[in-house]
């Protein structure tokens, strides 16, 4: 069951150029900035009442951003993320409703969250992620 | 001083064809469905733990919508809406940071919101509305 929206994934040019403008124009308080090597961006991170802005840099040419970034130059919303009660139900409900998954199992993310993305030719033209919250390691 | 994430404007081909996919798919369910004459636009609105996904579907050429599917021919995420305290403050910090407004002052919009949109030139791509929930009525 999808409980709510976990974030939406900004994707921009720069960081350094995007953060001044949530700050400032939007009043946002960014909450953090970290590279993510493996998904080779950089990301920063915005709580908006419990939904997150993820703006997403690429490091590397070969970052899907980067390949988002030539379609649309000026940036634009990459993806939704929905955080599921449990991600391998959700995922399975998608598939026997005909949904192309480009996930068959979840991957673990940013914040240990397993997370797994929908194909956007099957979901109406949105890049759509569904993610769980990691479990506590403190026991 | 934003609140939260209102809403998630999504343009879709179809409503008919969209809503089932975020129905059964998904498994979220439709709070309802609606034509905004004004806007030329049907709309259909889900509610996901508090914020809501608001699907539109053109009703002419001549919206805004049918072009944005000019260029998106599958769909995709139209514009972010944020919810504000008061909506000129709002408006007015944007624009004292350089931030190009599509209203200068808030219209009426659906549900008796007062709306304004920023330009996705000066928002990083994105095309930004910022709104206000309207006052009640009921005394």
């Amino acid at each position: 069951m999808i409980k709510k929206i976990d974030h939406i994934g900004i994707a921009v040019k720069s960081i350094d150029d995007s953060v001044p403008y949530y700050e400032k124009a939007l009043g946002l308080k960014c909450e953090g900035i970290e590279e993510v090597a493996d998904q080779k961006v950089k990301t920063a991170f915005f709580n908006v009442g419990g939904v997150h802005l993820e703006l997403l840099e690429p490091t590397s040419p070969e970052s899907p951003i980067a390949k988002f970034l030539e379609k649309n130059p000026h940036g634009g919303v990459h993806h939704i993320a929905f955080n599921c009660e449990d991600v391998v139900d959700s995922l399975a409900r998608a598939k026997e409703n005909g949904v192309l998954l480009i996930n068959e199992t979840p991957k673990i993310g940013a914040h240990s969250k397993k997370i797994a993305f929908l194909h956007p030719k099957s979901t109406k033209g949105v890049l759509t992620e569904l993610c769980q919250d990691g479990e506590c390691c403190c026991g």
